[in-house]
Order: structure tokens, then C-alpha cells, then sequence
């Protein structure tokens, strides 16, 4: 085993403590990765605070840094490239999904890269809040030159969570976007669609982030406390991306999905309840997506390359983990919280 | 005001009683129907489950018959054309969905053929369980020849209700479509599909309707009370067409759903719980549909006389109409009642 340091809720706690963490020694397909920045995640929040104090628990699922070392089969990597990791680390490989590349929806499951049950040994996978990584290579990515390896540590969870349903959904030249809430997925949300080419808006409760939607490139911002505004919205958008992260009503926002359009629910994990009219009139539409698959994941990093997109970040020491967590729980942050591991040396 | 016979509920019990009708003087752009054949749809029997006495109600919303009369500014008609009425029977015409052809999607909401609200006089709406309906003539269309009006009628909202998703999610050579529940839409649904050339399978609980499904036209039957053939299936149909009429878990039959594909959830309305991971794993799309609008019926219809396609219906004199409700409830139809309405002169 290797021995690095981590960022670990280990107690009932709520609270992460810097703690040594054990690193599996490489198998001939892993390599091994220096975490140099990893970005903070609605999904990494909702683990600590369900921490129950039994398993430990490192969390982080979208982290770039540097290959150290490979494993005796490894080709498609060398020490010293950079390599950015996302949320799965593994799976069959050998179901349809997999075949397909959609190895986010592989029928036994994906591997996660944290609380995920590793498929050789049966351990408990531990993210990358921590200085070193350990990974199957085939969920290696290579890092595109020119992306801020800091900035571009979100698009391995959010960028990669609203890329799918956009290009699944066929966002681009002559059809309308929205999204709805201006998060960490949100706003890679209209940064994308707009490179995209879609005519883009923004739904938010509040007026005020209207110059931050056309900062952001978007064409319109549409205020869901204004019923007028709501009301002329009706039917306007061949697709919506609620990146909202609270359980809310989908009626209002299905109103504004064009007949035919749809409703991709991305934000929320859990039990939707919906009436069913709220679909049948304008045969709407009600998708979610989450995570995506390696091709996807190759394509997303090299439009963002391409485009220089990356997300807009807070870049905090790791040491001020628990503080990032405590801001994105009040929503404090615009709009994505990356932690620099450098000071964990 | 013109009189006609109906059948009727006016008191608080669930039994339609014989009862003369009044209906309105014809406005110039009415038409007066003679209604032959009236199907009885799963609708009427929660209208009538629901009475409370209140309001007389006359249900019936897919029928056929002959016009009688026209108003003075009808052009579409003559006396004597072989007309069929669905279960709409006015809208706004201006918003943007009645442009667009969609008049079951109004934005004030279409007319109901029974329950609804007149537009003109605030009146409630009286169905077709009637010998005589008057109806403004942009809403009846005309029957084509060759086409048994007793088995069409159930054309006018089972047909277009599954008829209507299966185009707007492009049903035909190459795709593969599954229908869950072999009721009034279900048997109407498979062998529309299979008409536009979708390779068509049925769900059911039960094996023994794989002679029926044949008959009908469908290629495979899925039997979903059994584990292995529902796993087998997973991720198999473009598209599901989902006519079972009472609440259930919609996680089983999404499950079945292609990735990016679309269960179109049409048997039951009411609220809908699901649970998110459903549509995130495969990116399963969630939609509806009901009733049509014009061109759609006009289509439908021409679509079903071209390949020969009805409703298998049970035909009964009108007087059996308490009969029909109650064997409905209990499932005991293959697949549609139609009343013949010549017993009420």
C-alpha cells in the first residue's frame, strides 16, 4: 500500500480532518496521480452530512493533476501528463452501456471514485480530496493543453453532467436553451450551449443575476418570481436545464419546454412528483442525465479546449475545505469552489 | 333550443338513467350530428364514478354519426356526410398552439366535448351518449369511406391519443416500440405501430395475451411479472407506449426504455412519483399525450382507412350502457364498447 494524505470525515462529525489515507499499490492497468486541484461538489456536501461516522469518508469526484507513476500495461499514459478524473473510475466493461461508451450507465453500476465498492478488491473507494489518486487508467483523462488545470477541475462533474443532455438533446444552432439556477452546473450550462450555438437564457428567482447571465453569454434572462414573465416564457424553449439543487415544483418550468421539448433534470437526486397534465399538455418532455461516459467525456475536455471554456471558480488551500462546504450549503459562491492540494505536501 | 334523448346521470348514483336532452339552437358555423355510434371510453366511467349529483352529465366522447343540419355559414359539410366527433369540440384559435394546429393543447384550454364550458353561452358541455350532438363544424371531421363507423368511433380519442406519440417520438421502420397494457389505447397503439412499420412488442402481466398480441399484429410479448424476460429486455424499446389505466410504478417500464428513448405515459391521469435515478441511468425520457389536434385527427384518420385499421369493439344496444360501465371497471372488454345509439328514437 502507499500512504497519502487526505481531507477524511472519519467521526459523526460533519467536520473533515487532515488524515493520512491508504493508496492502493498500482495494478498493471492503474496509474497513480498527484491531486493538484480538485473542485467541490453539491454531491461531495450531501455525503458529509450524511456521514454517519462509520465507513471513513474522503469525497471528491472532479480533480486534475499530474500521472507519477503507471502500471506495468499502461501505454497510453507517461509520468508527467496531466490527467483530469471524474466521478466513475471503473466498470464491467462488457454490458451494452459499456459497449456503448456509457460506461456512467453500465448495468452492473460504475465504479464511483468515492463510496463506490472497488470491483477487485471489494474496498470502499475514497476520493480526491487528497494528494494522490489511484485509477484505472482507461478513466484517466488526458488533460488538454491550454485548460487552466485548476478552472478545469469542474468540468469532470458539472461539465460533464450538463454536456450530455445537451448534446443528447441536440442544443445548437436554431434551438432555444434554457437553464434554470446559475450554479456549478448552471453556469457551465449557458457557457456550453452558447458555444454551442443554441439561443441561450437563463431562469432565475432573481433579477439581480442578470448581468452575471450575460457575462456568461447568455442571450435572456427569464425572473421565475415574475408570473408575467413566466407567462410570456410559456412554450419557448425546445430544451431546459434545471440545475436547481432543492426539490421544487417542475410545473412552472415544464410550462416554459416547447411542445415536443424537454425538461432535463439534473440538479436533484431523489423522488420526483410531477402531474401527469403538466406533461400531456405540449407533449413535454422530462429527462435527467448525470455523469457521462468516456467518449463523451473526451469530446466535452477538447470543445472546452477548443472553446476555452472552464468553470468560474474560488480556488481555496485544501485547508479550507470545511469553510468551501459550509459556503456552498448557503449557496456563497459563484461558482464553483476548487480546492488547491498543494498544501498538503 | 332542440331536443334530443341521452343517457344520464342527474342524481348522486353511478347508473346513467334514459333522459331527454336539450340541445342548443345551431349557430352559423354549427353542425347537427345524428349520433350512430358512440364508444365508452375509461373517462366516462370516472366521470360517472365522480358524479355527485350535482350538474347533469351526458358523457361520450368519441362518436360517429351523420349530419342532420348545418349552420348557415358551413361550407365543410352537406346533410348526409358521415361526420366523427372526438373529445374536443371548441378552443381559442389565436394562441400560438391552435395556430400551430394543436388545439388539444390550447393555452385557455380546449372545450371539453362533455364537461366542458361553451365558449359563447357558458354552458356545460352534454356528450355523446346522445342521439343528437350539435357541434361547431371545425370539430367534427369527416368520416372517410370505408371505414365501419361503429368501430371508428373509438378512433376519435383512443386512436388519436396513441396516435399522437407515436408520431411526435417517430415511430415507424427501424424503430422498436413496446405498448404496456392491452386495453382501448393498447390494442388501438399496436396496430397503429405496427402500420407505421415499428418492429411492435407488447408488455403485459399476463402470457396468456400472446394470441392476442399476434392477432393484432405485434411481434414479441414481454411478460412483466416475470424478472428474467423484464431484465432481458432492459433498454430494448425507442419508444413505450404506456396505456395501463390505473397508478403503478413507471421504474420497471422506464427501465425497459433505450437510452434517450421515451415512455409516453398516457393510460391514467394524476399525479406521477418517480424516482430520478430512472430516468438518469439511460437518460429515459418521461412524456404524455391526449386527444389530438385537427390535422392530426384528419391524419389519423385518413391513416386508418388507408391500412384498414379500427378498434375491435363490442358493440351493444345504448340501452346496455350501465352494463358496458360496470364490465369496463372490471377489465372484462377486448378492447372497446361502442353503443348503438338507433335505440334511442
Amino acid at each position: 500500500m502507499r500512504t497519502t494524505v487526505s481531507w477524511q470525515a472519519d467521526g459523526p462529525s460533519a467536520t473533515l480532518r487532515r488524515t493520512p489515507l491508504q493508496r492502493r499499490d498500482l495494478r498493471p492497468d492503474d496509474v497513480a496521480v498527484r491531486v493538484d486541484y480538485c473542485g467541490v461538489c453539491h454531491t461531495d456536501l450531501h455525503a458529509v452530512q450524511a456521514h454517519d461516522g462509520g465507513q471513513p469518508l474522503v469525497p471528491g469526484h472532479e480533480f486534475t493533476g499530474v500521472v507519477t507513476e503507471t502500471g506495468s500495461e499502461v501505454t497510453a499514459f507517461a509520468v508527467g501528463d496531466a490527467v483530469a478524473v471524474g466521478n466513475i473510475v471503473d466498470s464491467c466493461g462488457t454490458c451494452a452501456m459499456c459497449l456503448a461508451g456509457q460506461e456512467n450507465f453500465c448495468h452492473t453500476f460504475p465504479t464511483l471514485t468515492y463510496g463506490g465498492v472497488d470491483r477487485h478488491d471489494g474496498s470502499t473507494t475514497q476520493g480526491g480530496y487528497s494528494r494522490e489518486y489511484v485509477v484505472r487508467s482507461r478513466f484517466a483523462h488526458p488533460l488538454p493543453p491550454g485548460l487552466d488545470p485548476a478552472a478545469a477541475a469542474p468540468l469532470l462533474c458539472a461539465g460533464i453532467t450538463v454536456w450530455e443532455p445537451l448534446h443528447a438533446l441536440g442544443a445548437g444552432p436554431g434551438t432555444r436553451v434554457a437553464v434554470a439556477g446559475l450554479g456549478g452546473l448552471g453556469h457551465l450550462a449557458v457557457k456550453i450551449a452558447v458555444a454551442l450555438g443554441a439561443d441561450t437564457s437563463v431562469i432565475s428567482r432573481s433579477p439581480d443575476k442578470a448581468d452575471d447571465a450575460r457575462r456568461l453569454g447568455a442571450h435572456d434572462l427569464v425572473v421565475s418570481t415574475d408570473p408575467e414573465r413566466m407567462a410570456a416564457a410559456r412554450d419557448r424553449f425546445d430544451v431546459v436545464i434545471d440545475t436547481i439543487a432543492a426539490p421544487h415544483d417542475l410545473g412552472p418550468y415544464l410550462r416554459l419546454v416547447a411542445m415536443d421539448g424537454t425538461l432535463s433534470h439534473l440538479g436533484h437526486l431523489g423522488p420526483i412528483t410531477l402531474e401527469t397534465t403538466d406533461l400531456l399538455i405540449g407533449r413535454k418532455r422530462l429527462s435527467s442525465a448525470g455523469s457521462g461516459g468516456r467518449p463523451a467525456t473526451a469530446a466535452m475536455l477538447a470543445f472546452c479546449a477548443e472553446h476555452d471554456i472552464t468553470a468560474d471558480i474560488e480556488l481555496l488551500p485544501s485547508a479550507r475545505v470545511n469553510e468551501a462546504l459550509d459556503r456552498l450549503r448557503r449557496n456563497d459562491v459563484r461558482y464553483r469552489f476548487v480546492l488547491d492540494m498543494s498544501d498538503l505536501d
